[in-house]
């Protein structure tokens, strides 16, 4: 299933530039992580680079530190690397860095329904649960081996874009993958410890702040709103990125069918995060006023004043859930 | 592995009786509700009986509303009955049955380390991570086939008691089965739904107000107090049941080794829960004011007034965890 081509150019390689999406979620930074970490282990010289920052949840993945970050190449780029191994970006331009990136040959691993199959040599598998399970299998058809700490990091990118083993993604081949990475030595305890117990205080109260808004709209409330003022935040003692999931708590109250998040980024500024469940588009609403996403997650900006924007926004949640006012 | 004296009962057996725990948790609910669909596939009959109801949160398992529940023996008890196969109980008067189960003989099919080996067949696995997958191992060497609602349930059994694949018994066995089991038809989606986005919207609420009363204590903030009282109820229109799991929220916040959770019960009643990291003990703190539990996860009753027994709480998980007030 691996394309022979791939194989033989990560056989051959001995300088890895391992690169990734901007805005890295926990596949982008646990796969680069664990897989550096392994061609390191395997005697290959490997550096990570990201156009963004590690985001703060993953912070206490072992290598998080000693990512290169930002717009401005590693030492010696590009005569310093044999090629660039692209990670889960569906088009190279998602990198942020395809500028620089057009210097080096590009190995393209990836599992985007969308992806072009770009680069000198690719791999894209839409089954794929996650990159890391695509790289995970990759490594074990090279015959690397991996130690406990690159397992780690792999199960992170595994757990993570399967919403910890809850999404439909979550296969048996997620499962068997999970299996192998555990019995190599991933630690599940380490990365709970790391994902799910070292939230800031700032979101839990943040939390609080956005529960007490919650308001549930039309006849039999499938409609739900939330707001997060900029006086929330700074009475949490929140940092913006410290939203980050908390619009999944009021999606999980049954029966909600969609949910609309008021964020207050200016005066009379709002971002506008929308979730819903199965068949129930957000992204066309999303799309109509400029903004962008999935059907089951979008958002987009809107200025006004916030009643007046909350209306607006549930008007055109009850119409898309089919929902009377 | 599996003792051939407990195969050969289950194999011989034709009119089965399954009792799990009295409060049953997912495991204990799960598992009896995927081997009695099971052996009904395979031509058996099957009844649960469980001496307390199904808690909400399973309510939507396939056959929970036809388990028999309560202290009164369902029809041709025992005579209408091989054999009771005693789930996930270390001694059978777990089951809140035991003077009636004395009637029949008893299958002891347990993971837990202190189970003493009780009946006339026994399996007791404590490495297994569920009970779930002990029944589903059991079903695969009797050449029992089962559908994919009986592989939801078991999943459920297995999803819930490692925590969502949270915990250290999160093994490569737990996730090797997990695989088998969504191979089976066992649905994440489904599970997931039923688990984790069916939420009472009055849980919701009480988060919000529980944790617009969180308070960090001692030097470094590792002791953390929430507070639930009626009135909060009320206002969040929740149920008593709707506050389970809540303690978690605040014990997720990174430095907070140990959390006091104060629930109003009566005029100046409280039942407090206790929840702590590692090896801090808040189960000896429980006892020594009559209460129990375990070590990281223990309860107890107290009188006074809330600011009172907040400062009595948080000096005794001060000491526990070695903070300076």
């Amino acid at each position: 299933m691996i394309p022979e081509p791939l194989l033989a150019r990560l056989r051959d390689g001995r300088r890895f530039l391992l690169v990734s999406h901007a805005n890295p979620d926990g596949d982008a930074i646990g796969t680069g992580l664990g897989l550096a970490r392994a061609l390191r282990g395997a005697g290959r010289q490997a550096v990570v680079w990201n156009r963004d920052p590690v985001p703060a949840v993953y912070g206490r993945l072992p290598g998080a530190s000693e990512m290169h970050v930002g717009e401005d190449p590693p030492a010696g780029f590009p005569a310093a690397f044999d090629f660039a191994v692209v990670l889960e970006c569906p088009t190279p331009d998602r990198t942020g860095l395809e500028a620089h990136l057009a210097a080096l040959p590009q190995l393209n691993i990836d599992h985007h329904l969308g992806n072009s199959g770009y680069g000198d040599a690719a791999w894209v598998d839409p089954q794929a649960p996650a990159v890391a399970v695509m790289v995970a299998e990759l490594l074990r058809a090279l015959g690397v081996t991996f130690d406990a700490e690159a397992a780690s990091c792999l199960f992170v990118g595994l757990s993570t874009d399967t919403g910890g083993f809850r999404f439909a993604n979550a296969t048996p081949r997620a499962f068997r993958a999970a299996a192998e990475l555990v019995a190599d030595g991933a630690s599940v305890e380490r990365v709970s410890q790391w994902l799910y117990e070292s939230q800031p205080e700032g979101t839990v109260r943040l939390l609080g702040s956005l529960l007490d808004t919650l308001e549930r709209h039309g006849a039999d409330g499938r409609v739900a709103t939330v707001r997060l003022t900029r006086e929330m935040f700074a009475r949490a003692g929140a940092a913006p990125g410290d939203a980050e999931g908390l619009i999944d708590v009021p999606r999980s109250i049954a029966g909600v069918e969609a949910v609309g998040l008021l964020r207050e980024v200016g005066d009379g500024v709002w971002k506008v995060s929308l979730r819903s469940r199965g068949s129930i588009d957000v992204e066309a609403i999303a799309r109509a006023r400029g903004g962008g996403g999935h059907r089951n997650a979008a958002g987009f900006r809107i200025e006004g004043a916030l009643e007046a924007t909350r209306a607006a926004v549930v008007a055109e949640l009850l119409a898309a859930t089919g929902g009377t006012p």
